[in-house]
């Protein structure tokens, strides 16, 4: 992060949202009897699977890009960051390289090429992508994009989080808390800058993979510590090796902690949306629900807002948490042959 | 039908607008890139899947039910009308009865119950549903709730109609054509009222599947036609016997034709929306879709709204379409493990 990068306020978040007007979706935020039924409570979920580039990430990457004047980009990232940066690139005229290794799916390589970016992949063991992205920048003049630590982009994923607080003043509800799906941190910041300003004394909390569920220890240490190296997870949109600085001082004076799923937990969630959302949830994007739904937070009799924050998920992986969940009780029947209806 | 209903107006479409305010989401109107080039024109999907109970159903029931003045209801479907049904009851107050047979999977019996519902199951061999239904009305002063042939069923469903135009309105856009699927005809109808009224000259197709394609083959006979006895399809939300009389009556006036897609179409035309939407889409909910990208109906260099009117699809049907998709070229490379992003 840049030492001098500034806290961004909840101003920011504000003329962030001006500046994405008509550029990101206002996705929907859905309700559903059924899970609700399941928490105990209310759940409002955010549906940012629904985004342009199947995720929040453009919000964040076109409100930096939007403040460079025009310059060239250059970002890495083999997620959805590369989709949000080229996809922002694209719609403010300004070329972008995307910095990826040579092993990502070819699909994720086509989908951010079709969005009109250059991409350079490197080899993960020889080379070093941060220099490759230094020397691009050198050469070419191209501003980084970082995924989440920079004010410009925490802002951005920020009305994410302002779009929540507006949709649920439509419903006539207030969030008592707000879970947040959380990797660098940039997208939790930025809502809990909007929410904590919207709807004071909301609780926030994370929400994390098990094995990295970094922001979560930091925030009870005080301090910022990293995930074991070596761990897994399907929840590939989350796996940031630390929280950042500036997402993380923003994080520790806003949240109040988090909490970690299982694999298992998250895998459920998106069954669960499958079939009482119709949504298609990517491992990542599916762990607040899971949290929500995991009987570690406390969602009963209260209104809890959920982010779901992508749905880029492979085929394969889905049609697996698909088949595992038939046998779920209340899922049981559901492959059953349809009768002709009436 | 009642032989004495009165035929449904786009002013019908607007009063019931304004009864479902509140009740019904307005569900968003999509668009993808990825979907536009496939289509070569601009597709303005509207995202009924998303609706309450999971399909456009709950509309007409609610429009219909309301206007009853407290009457208790009964209705026979094993589908989306029994869920539309059963929740516009439940949230009007008043008892609903629906006929379901009794080989119906458990998981429709229980959703149809789990809204409050008392469900009257019955023999498809030994037992006839309408004289059920008759009886139940006779005995209890019960009003039954047609699934489509029906003035405040045809009207309501409209409203979804009436939702695009307004939708495509706030984005400067102005419909061509419109793609709507069709089993009685009561969704294609209100939408026809609420289309040609808000964009003169546009061009309505019915989308169907191929062996129940009654609506298209009697739009060009010119009077209804049935399909053939003993047809079989994926899309057992569109399996009416033959289009309504009222229903037919307002598409023959409004509709230039329509397009049937095979049951491959509409797998290739789901598998697109869990990719490029992030929805889940029923086979019966899909076929506008397959109807757009069939080749078969000129999107090129046009705007055509898209109708996907419902997700209510078993877990093991969608997992075997995300299997049979991925070889497909451009998923080819979709299941390959994703790697850590930045």
């Amino acid at each position: 992060m840049d030492p001098h990068a500034e806290m961004p306020t909840f101003a920011d978040v504000e003329a962030a949202a001006a500046r994405l007007r008509g550029v990101a979706r206002r996705t929907p935020l859905l309700e559903s009897d059924a899970l609700n039924e399941l928490a105990g409570g209310r759940l409002l979920l955010k549906a940012e699977c629904l985004q342009r580039t199947g995720s929040f990430k453009l919000r964040g990457a076109y409100n930096a890009i939007s403040r460079l004047d025009g310059r060239a980009v250059v970002a890495y990232s083999s997620g959805n960051h590369a989709q949000g940066v080229a996809a922002a690139a694209r719609l403010l005229g300004v070329p972008a390289t995307i910095v990826m290794p040579a092993d990502a799916p070819a699909i994720k390589i086509e989908s951010t090429r079709a969005l009109g970016a250059e991409i350079r992949l490197y080899d993960r063991q020889g080379e070093v992508r941060e220099e490759i992205g230094a020397e691009i920048a050198a050469r070419t003049g191209a501003a980084l994009v970082r995924p989440y630590d920079d004010p410009h982009v925490i802002a951005g994923q920020g009305t994410a989080g302002l779009e929540i607080a507006e949709q649920a003043d439509e419903l006539g509800a207030r969030a008592d808390a707000a879970l947040i799906c959380c990797g660098g941190g940039g997208l939790t910041a930025g809502c809990a800058l909007a929410l904590a300003e919207r709807f004071p004394g909301i609780e926030i909390q994370t929400a994390e993979p098990e094995s990295f569920d970094d922001t979560r220890r930091s925030l009870a240490a005080g301090e910022r510590v990293a995930n074991a190296p070596g761990s897994a997870s399907i929840c590939d949109a989350l796996l940031a090796p630390m929280p950042g600085e500036l997402t993380f001082r923003i994080n520790r004076r806003l949240l109040t902690g988090g909490i970690a799923v299982t694999d298992a937990e998250v895998r459920r969630a998106m069954a669960l949306a499958f079939r009482h959302l119709k949504l298609v949830v990517e491992p990542g994007g599916a762990v607040a629900l899971a949290a929500a739904l995991s009987g570690r937070f406390h969602t009963r009799g209260r209104t809890v807002a959920i982010m779901l924050s992508g749905g880029n998920v492979d085929p394969a992986l889905f049609a697996g948490v698909l088949r595992e969940s038939t046998p779920e009780p209340s899922l049981r029947d559901a492959a059953a042959p349809r009768p002709a209806p009436s």
